[in-house]
């Protein structure tokens, strides 16, 4: 039985896990939180630090296959575990790319894949230079997550709540919508694509409000779409699962927000409402399966839950007798022990044959 | 966090603890086998004897719920265990009830549900006497599970061929079709019935060949198989999942095969196919939450995967690369390390808008 290994414990490994009971593997998860809400649905937890090179390199060197639930991990143990046969999915050199915004952005730029215009600010002294490109977005070159790390800079006065580390100063796009593509690539190179994903962001998190698919977006906005998601996983040249985060502007045109090289919040919805969920596919593609059926067997919504602004502390899911009566409506809750403001703690995907919200 | 614990680790515990993943449940499994299907995917794997008194017991009495993958548990403990306040769904009136063959039958006869007509014979000498009952099926008391444990008896020379130990002789039906009814009942009360399961059986070793829902059936049919369900479910007074075999004879009378009082293979297109699967459906009365909807989303077919007549000893999923590539197909397997001839081993579902096989 293939020995699959999972860096992260959280909602993602715990997705990708419940989703490994449908196929023959052998599965296991380093992460340092012993009650992660993936730690109990794995053949084995090993309790250790994904960003240590010893831990991650201890983990694997035993394996046949690894993956990532997130991005902050030791790129070296990786980059030696490739070098002695284990797979790595996504690969190292394509993490290493996507987890550093500058290196992204200048992959985009150098493989001629649209994307806003930004300059790249190394401190506070060097962001200053620069106002007359604002209104734009500060983004931190690593260590950014879930609207960590991004800060809007819209006139002189706000150059002073930049960051005072290497970062990216992205011009702001005049918005039309915000939407994801799921792209998989396997070890042949086949890749499959799902429809697109109408993304609608909470103002004041940065995180996703609700998101809806298919889309509502033009069909040349479609096939610009389809071709730029296609083209930024077959340039990282990396098997594996990809979302890659798009803005539509006010014009139809189609710019690279940014890529995750993993299942994504923004395809939770293919867990009830598409043929192959991402986990699924994701499995396939570290099993070396054939790649799943990406259509839609409904349109969907989906509205995760988050911690409420104001509570810290032991988890009460409040409304959720009533979520449970929605006719068409699927929950899912991470199993975390604590709430934090804005923290991820479940999922609910409602699908139906009528749009509606 | 709700303590929830199941009596048996094999497929159906699974699926069970693949669902849970939704839920804030604190899971436990009872089993002897360390490597069953189940083993890895519950927060506490307790080894022991689920036939046992003293292992049942002391597995129960920290627990809030319990629930059964298999009807083959120590009653006396669970008897023991609801006394003292613990919930056990099914409860263990209905399982005493539904676990020995002659108890079923009377329970039926007592309660006017439709049911076969039938003899109860304690051994060959008691059998012996119904010649003139042939033809009919002979099926032991308990311990039966699978077809096994069930004999045709055609005509006289056939009677060397029962059972020598307690046994109903059930007069053979005229069938036109065999269905499954699949029925949810609350701590209120309340129930859920799902759309009829048609059911095509292998002759050689009475499994399931492959199902269909919604059956093809009458309207007249429908109603009858729907009143009778509900009326098991409440006349066994017990919260829990329950699945009713019916026969459907040539005139269109529907009457009991017999019912199940846990989630069923008869079910498991339900994971796919419909709103609310049976697993969602089980833990929703375990864990106090309001019923779930019954509608499919698509009409389906499961086909059950099942160890070849001939081999023995490791798996090999042979054709699975074939079935992968089938578009609308759903794959399930058990991870069981061994197969045997007619065992489980995993089941597919195909779900279409159109019928088709």
């Amino acid at each position: 039985m293939t020995k699959a290994g999972i860096l992260g414990g959280g909602q993602l490994g715990r997705m990708l896990l419940q989703e490994a009971v449908n196929y023959p593997v052998d599965t296991w998860v380093l992460e340092n939180d012993t009650e992660c809400p993936a730690a109990h649905l794995c053949h084995h937890f090993i309790k250790g630090d994904i960003r240590s090179f010893d831990d991650v390199y201890a983990f694997g060197k035993n394996l046949d296959v690894l993956t990532i639930e997130i991005e902050n991990v030791n790129l070296e143990a990786l980059e030696k575990l490739e070098s002695e046969g284990i797979k790595i999915f996504p690969n190292p050199a394509s993490l290493k790319i996507i987890r550093d915004k500058i290196l992204q952005k200048q992959f985009y730029q150098q493989n001629s894949i649209p994307t806003p215009e930004f300059k790249i600010t190394n401190n506070r002294s060097e962001l200053n230079q620069y106002e007359s490109f604002l209104p734009a977005v500060h983004k931190l070159a690593t260590g950014g997550y879930d609207g960590r790390g991004v800060q809007l800079l819209d006139k002189k006065d706000d150059l002073k709540l930049g960051f005072d580390q290497p970062a990216i100063l992205e011009k702001r796009v005049d918005l039309q919508k915000e939407i994801a593509m799921l792209v998989a690539m396997n070890s042949k190179g086949e890749t499959v694509i799902y429809p697109p994903v109408e993304m609608v962001f909470d103002k004041y998190l940065n995180q996703l409000d609700f998101q809806l698919c298919p889309a509502e977006i033009t069909e040349k906005s479609l096939w610009k779409a389809e071709a730029i998601a296609l083209s930024v996983v077959r340039q990282l040249q990396s098997p594996g699962f990809f979302a890659i985060e798009l803005f539509i502007d006010r014009e139809g045109g189609v710019l690279v927000n940014e890529t995750a090289p993993r299942v994504h919040n923004s395809g939770h919805h293919t867990i009830e409402a598409h043929f192959c969920s991402q986990f699924d596919m994701l499995w396939r593609v570290l099993l070396n399966y054939p790649l799943g059926n990406t259509d839609a067997i409904l349109p969907s919504v989906m509205v995760n839950i988050v911690g409420e602004p104001d509570v810290k502390g032991e988890v009460d899911y409040a409304g959720l007798e009533e979520v449970l009566q929605i006719e068409n409506a699927f929950v899912h809750l991470y199993g975390k022990k604590e709430t934090k403001p804005g923290r991820k703690m479940g999922h609910v995907t409602v699908i139906s044959k009528e749009r509606q919200e």
